[in-house]
């Protein structure tokens, strides 16, 4: 029952002490999903080759599989062997994928590059983008289900909470939706926007770590707490997100920075300055650390992913 | 056995029989499944309520309701119980649903009609349509997936069927690429149409089909006949389309007819003309009903089913 008493500043403490640990582990995870990725899509030369060249282009564009090392963080901190986690991982970043692709569209972000390289339908064309998209979905919910070495119970229940979180009303879609209302008006809040990126990236990002711990059978507690914790480390991403576009290098980021700011769009610097939304990321990364205390496993993986969102610089 | 020797002709007589009771079949499925996605669907009034106005606006616009009508039909043919045989049902309308509003987009077949009223992104805009597509898609798969009413093992093997008939690289996303592309060139021959539809509404129906009978427990040997049943029905399916384009009034239609002509489409009536396009339609609803000859059970709905497409007006 120690854990359960360990102070913020702890377990901070104990994150700093692996941040290398988990940055091997983010290096690592990268390097099999991407194998995983790599088997899993058509390759470029079968029909229709095009959609299958658009969903190579974004698939394989850089990205650094966030969501697919959170369903492995969280599945193997609660116990889960690899094998079981990895359709799962997998399809977290298929619809994950799907959704930089149809948000890069010309009647939606209209970005014209993505990681340093021109957006999907700059490339290919907004039909064949929107296809490749679709088809992503398509394929994240194949992949769970055709899991032949995850028992159908706990399938069914990850398709569900996949679906859920990309979907409406409180998944990514919804909060792409609210976000590109934000967008059109003056005057967003600070609750406000706390509700879009619950839904633009929190909710994906809470579900992977959900069904990371899903998988490995954790408690109903436990879920509650890797549950807490992965919202807040959604939050988290979204305001050193916010920070870096306006701070880091356009080389760093691979794509303009300032973009925001010229778009006048609510941001957590926007809204509350610079200084401040630096303090309010450091706070929402001990929340989500704080959220562990109730775990009684080892925990300090996931700290110090938290971490390094706090510290990333890109 | 008597039934496995039937010839084609006797099966479509026993089809005529009950044209009356398979129509009447169709509008009850019609309503029981409007009501069952009407209580699926989020209301208006819930935020984002934009996605939610447009995605009502695209579900309830008149729809047939053709493949939640064959999940049912197969699905009872071979024993299943309508309860167990819902949620497929109305996942297929909104994989469906959401297909027809992003093919309608601007970019891919750009409609402005359809079923007599604006289309989504006339309605919505092309942002607000594109959500709408891609939540109809991720509700699909979470209806199925918290359908507690059937077996999960039963449960993970729909959600692949539907993903595969869906996606890429022989589902309904497939099938819109390659029919995009066959647009912008000429010389568009009679296999190449063929690959193009089993692809766009073939896989959609066929697995619809398929569905119904794997959730009622069907043996391989039934699989396999419906199967073959179900893809000539989306091709008979596709042909009737494509004849009514040519034949049918705007009123009938709920769109403009002569669209594919003007467009110098590839269609059945374009490349074989009208009335060999007629024959070949007859043809394959015999080769549908035909293929039911292997199935050792009642099979009149289905054949009637197959008999009221190829003499449908709209």
């Amino acid at each position: 029952m120690t854990k359960m008493k360990a102070s913020s500043d702890t377990a901070d403490a104990r994150a700093v002490a692996t941040a290398e640990g988990a940055r091997e582990f983010l290096s690592r995870a990268r390097s099999v999903v991407d194998a995983r990725l790599d088997a899993l899509v058509p390759a470029e030369g079968v029909e229709p080759t095009a959609v299958h060249a658009a969903i190579r282009w974004s698939l394989f564009a850089g990205g650094k599989r966030l969501r697919p090392a959170l369903v492995l963080a969280a599945g193997e901190t609660f116990g889960a062997r690899r094998a079981e986690l990895m359709a799962t991982a997998c399809a977290f970043e298929l619809v994950h994928t799907y959704s930089l692709v149809h948000d890069d569209l010309p009647s939606m972000d209209d970005d014209d590059l993505r990681r340093g390289r021109p957006t999907c339908h700059v490339r290919f064309g907004e039909a064949t983008a929107i296809l490749a998209g679709d088809a992503l979905q398509s394929l994240a919910f194949q992949t769970i289900a055709e899991d032949e070495g995850l028992d159908p119970t706990l399938r069914v229940r990850v398709v569900a909470e996949l679906a859920r979180a990309a979907g409406t009303p409180d998944g990514m879609v919804a909060g792409q939706s609210l976000d590109l209302a934000a967008e059109s008006r003056a005057g967003v809040g600070a609750d406000e926007l706390d509700r879009i990126h619950e839904r633009k990236t929190g909710a994906m990002i809470a579900a992977a770590a959900r069904c990371g711990a899903i998988i490995a059978g954790a408690a109903a507690r436990e879920l509650e707490a890797v549950s807490l914790y992965a919202a807040r480390l959604g939050l988290l991403f979204q305001i050193t997100d916010d920070l870096l576009d306006v701070t880091a290098s356009a080389e760093d980021l691979g794509k303009t920075p300032g973009k925001d700011a010229r778009a006048l769009k609510a941001t957590y610097p926007a809204l509350h300055g610079l200084e401040a939304a630096r303090g309010r990321a450091r706070a929402v990364c001990r929340e989500a650390c704080a959220a562990l205390d109730a775990v009684e496993r080892p925990t300090s993986l996931l700290r110090a992913l938290a971490l390094l969102t706090l510290e990333r610089r890109a």
